[in-house]
C-alpha cells in the first residue's frame, strides 16, 4: 500500500505553465512598472489602464501603497534599506502575477535605478516594461493633490523625493508618459496602445 | 493649464474592484491553504488541483517553495522569527492573488497555527479556506520522497516537523484531505468538488 501512495503522489506532477494561463486569459502577463514623482499621475493611470483593460475582458490589476504598504510591507520603513527591500519585494510579487498571465500595473515612485533594474532583471525578457510617467517638479508641486509637496518644503516630510530626495529618471524605459504636457485620457490611451501593439492584449 | 491637468489627474478614479474582475473570470478569488507535514502531498495537490482547474477553464496557481524561498522571501533563514515572516509575507501575496480573482493554492508546511490563523485573519470571510493536509508522521517518513526524514532522523536538519519540531493541526479547517487513507486523485477529487460546491467555480 506505502509504495502504492509514494507512486501515486508522484503521479500527476505536471506544473501548469504561463503560456496554459495565457492561452485561458487571451492575453500575456506582463509587469508594466510606473515610476515617476509623487504627483505625477502613476495611480491615476494604472487604475484607469486597469479600468479600460478589465472592460476589454483583459485581466488586469494594480499593486499600488494602498494594497502593499499596509500589507506585505508593512513592516518596512523609509531607511534606504527598508526603500530598497519595498521594491524589492513589489518585484517579485509582481513577477508573480505577470507569471500567472495577469498584466499587473505597479505605481510607486520607486527613483532608485539600481532597485528598478534589480526588478528587471528577475523578469524574463519582455515580460517588464518600466514606463516613466514624467512630469517635472513644478508640474507635481502645482497640482500637489495630496498637500505632500508644501509638507515637503516645510521640511516636515524628510527626504522627499525631488525637493530633498534625488529622482533618478529611466535611462531607457520602454515607455515615457509625458503628464506635463497630456491628459490623462491620452496617457492612458498611450499605454494601452503601446501594450496592445507589442502583444500583450492577445495570448 | 495646470489647473486643467489638476482636474484631469483626478478624473478616472474608479477602482476596478474584486467583484468585476471574478465576473471576467467566472470564478471566485480565493487562498487554499494547504498544510502539513512534508511528504504529505500538499505540493502534488496543489499542481494537480491546480492543472484541473486550468483545464476547466478557471485560472489558478500555486504558491510554494519554488517560485517563494528563492524570489520573495530568498532573505529569510529558519530563525522562529523568519519562519514567521515567510508565512506572513506568502499570506499577503496570497490575498493579493484572491482580490484579483484568483485562486490560489499554497503549499507550505506552515506549521504554527498561530501564523495560519493571522493569515486568515487577514482575508475576507470566505475567501480562506484552510485544508489539512493530514498524513502521519509514519506515512510521509515511509514515503520519504526527497530523503529528508532520514537526514532529519541521522540529526542532519535540525527542528524538522514532525521529528525534532512541532506541528500543530488545524482545529477547525475547511477541509481535510485524509492521504493516509486516499490516493491523490482521490484528494484532488476532493478539493475540486469542495470548491465547486462552495460556489468558488463560479461568479
Amino acid at each position: 500500500m506505502t509504495d502504492q501512495r509514494a507512486t501515486n503522489i508522484t503521479w500527476h506532477q505536471h506544473h501548469v505553465t504561463r503560456e496554459d494561463r495565457e492561452k485561458l486569459l487571451g492575453q500575456k502577463g506582463v509587469t508594466v512598472w510606473l515610476t515617476g514623482l509623487s504627483g505625477s499621475g502613476k495611480s491615476t493611470i494604472a487604475v484607469a489602464a486597469e479600468e479600460v483593460l478589465v472592460s476589454r475582458g483583459r485581466l488586469a490589476c494594480v499593486l499600488d501603497g494602498d494594497n502593499v504598504r499596509h500589507g506585505l510591507n508593512k513592516n518596512l520603513g523609509f531607511s534606504p534599506e527598508d526603500r530598497t527591500e519595498n521594491i524589492r519585494r513589489i518585484g517579485e510579487v509582481a513577477k508573480l502575477f505577470a507569471e500567472c498571465g495577469v498584466i499587473v500595473f505597479t505605481s510607486f515612485i520607486s527613483p532608485y535605478r539600481a532597485d528598478r533594474d534589480l526588478v528587471r532583471g528577475i523578469h524574463p525578457e519582455g515580460r517588464f516594461v518600466e514606463a516613466y510617467v514624467s512630469a517635472s517638479v513644478d508640474t507635481c508641486e502645482s497640482r500637489d493633490v495630496k498637500g505632500l509637496y508644501k509638507k515637503a518644503r516645510a521640511g516636515e516630510i524628510p527626504e522627499f523625493t525631488g525637493i530633498s530626495a534625488p529622482y533618478e529618471a529611466p535611462s531607457r524605459p520602454e515607455l515615457v508618459l509625458d503628464t506635463n504636457r497630456q491628459s490623462v485620457e491620452e496617457s492612458v490611451g498611450q499605454l494601452v496602445a503601446f501594450l496592445e501593439e507589442k502583444g500583450y492584449l492577445s495570448s
